[in-house]
């Protein structure tokens, strides 16, 4: 594949692009989780994204950036997740037909939100063949434009546009952190913060369950990811090549952490700073919390991913015992 | 009693007093619910205040008001909600030490927050009579201050500073809407914004299981609330005297609505703006939505009053069904 990383101008011409169009989403803070870590803590609130998550940036700014002549013949993506409605509303306002390859079994809230954005649904089983023969049969069919979720240039340019306003907003950040999925965050992440604060240190926060970036930054080569059952349902995909070599360039550590520190940090945030993120966003806090990244004495940000969660299905314990 | 209500010239003392310690809080706006409605609601975010709710600001500003010999002798108050919170805050923040009396059941997720902000508990059985007689004894034995969490002039006009911040930076709203419990938000609410705008239309909305407002405000004398089972934790006590006067003479309209739509309403907040509120702050919104208040064309500003939830206890219905 000819896929090269987006460097920093592009990250620009990426911004000029979705801003018109994307929420500068606002940045929050929480005395209460200062205190607790002795550091300063700037979230960077996504959830507050259209579609409810980043993968706004990097879907609107791959499929903007296509001539009109390509994205006429439709664009195509399999996925169950938030780049499935960001790749459907994206679309829309771009004036593009899209279809996306879903798994038969697809939570209902999760379809109906791609419907609400216009998109077509092909439905398919749940294997990744499945999905891939689905999208490939519809791209020989019409032409259409595949978006892959993370490992596109495009996307990667899109998804640093994230962390370019994090430190428009707070330049003097000692650390940056963000979670680590496919890697198309982590990647527009560090090629960002690196090129506007070259002392800044950048760490993926990954859940123990699903260890490939992690395994694969130590051993050099791509690990693939052994299990999906993380509750961190945004970060059960394997790193791309395109993403990976984003990570051994611009990240500086890759630390995991256990399925009940994120489950609790993400109660903990929900309590505390009262918005709604998904298990994905909790894994950079977590890594603090568990003592795997010391921030006492600096500013940190954190990327909180996304907010979008199946309210009738959570992952807390249930009614509080009397005292 | 000789109690008078606060005017606005109270309302700007009580904002200059508490400006320094409360949080301006975010006005957040929702395109979602904009196109729903064919208005513009601006939802002003107290689940973002410190204790993380408006009652903060009238606590802080009838505690920060006594003369220090007073406060001395020290605070007391009988609630489980989150009038507790904030008077034991506000306490700890004046220096003065504070008694909370809370029945014997009350959830643990409360008494912990309150101990967190350092007030002792005094706990009694769960009748409206135990609560004022250990209240009294304590009055009594100490000299110490009560705190009532509504019916009170400078808790009142603490209450007026969130509509006074609203109509600062909206100041062409044609509607302010707030729940009404006691009455104490939506007293301070109706004094300021009539002031500030006279022709304002002033609306309070209310679960139909706990409408003791808006059958007082039909006969034109208290009518006590006759059940306390709405899921609008917040909304359960009878208004006073002094907020009926307010009510009386500053509201246009009192409405009510469902227990369904509030659950509904707030779990569309949850999902759609991805902030946390409680069931009560779900009301105003789930009267316009029930099409009992129009604002087709109009600018709305809605006062979210709190985000203090029991997670593991949600009123949401179980995991989706599958398509």
């Amino acid at each position: 594949m000819s896929q090269k990383l987006p460097d920093y101008s592009e990250i620009v011409e990426a911004h000029k692009r979705i801003a018109p169009y994307a929420h500068r989403t606002p940045v929050l803070t929480s005395s209460y989780f200062n205190e607790r870590t002795n550091g300063e803590i700037f979230f960077k609130c996504e959830n507050f994204q259209k579609v409810g998550a980043f993968k706004f940036r990097g879907a609107f700014n791959a499929i903007s950036k296509l001539p009109t002549s390509e994205g006429k013949k439709g664009i195509v993506t399999h996925s169950s997740g938030n780049h499935a409605q960001a790749v459907a509303l994206a679309s829309r306002m771009n004036g593009y037909s899209a279809t996306i390859v879903m798994p038969e079994n697809a939570p209902k809230v999760k379809v109906n939100a791609v419907r609400d954005y216009g998109a077509a649904i092909q439905f398919c089983e749940n294997t990744t063949e499945a999905r891939e023969a689905a999208a490939q049969k519809i791209i020989d069919e019409t032409g259409a434009t595949f978006i892959h979720p993370y490992n596109h240039p495009d996307v990667i340019a899109g998804q640093g546009t994230c962390a370019k306003e994090l430190l428009e907003d707070y330049p003097d950040l000692d650390i940056i952190i963000a979670p680590v999925g496919g890697g198309g965050l982590i990647s527009g992440t560090g090629i960002t913060a690196k090129h506007l604060k070259p002392d800044i240190t950048v760490i993926a926060g990954e859940p123990e369950l699903a260890d490939d970036a992690y395994r694969s930054f130590k051993s050099g080569k791509i690990e693939p990811v052994l299990r999906t059952d993380t509750v961190a349902d945004g970060l059960r995909t394997s790193i791309g090549e395109l993403t990976f070599q984003a990570i051994q360039e611009s990240v500086d550590e890759i630390v995991t952490v256990s399925e009940q520190m994120i489950i609790q940090t993400m109660r903990d945030i929900w309590e505390r700073m009262k918005i709604i993120i998904e298990p994905s966003c909790a894994v950079p806090l977590a890594a603090i919390l568990s003592g795997k990244i010391d921030i006492q004495g600096k500013k940190a940000g954190i990327i909180l991913t996304g907010g979008n969660v199946d309210l009738g299905n959570l992952p807390f314990g249930k009614k509080e015992a009397q005292p």
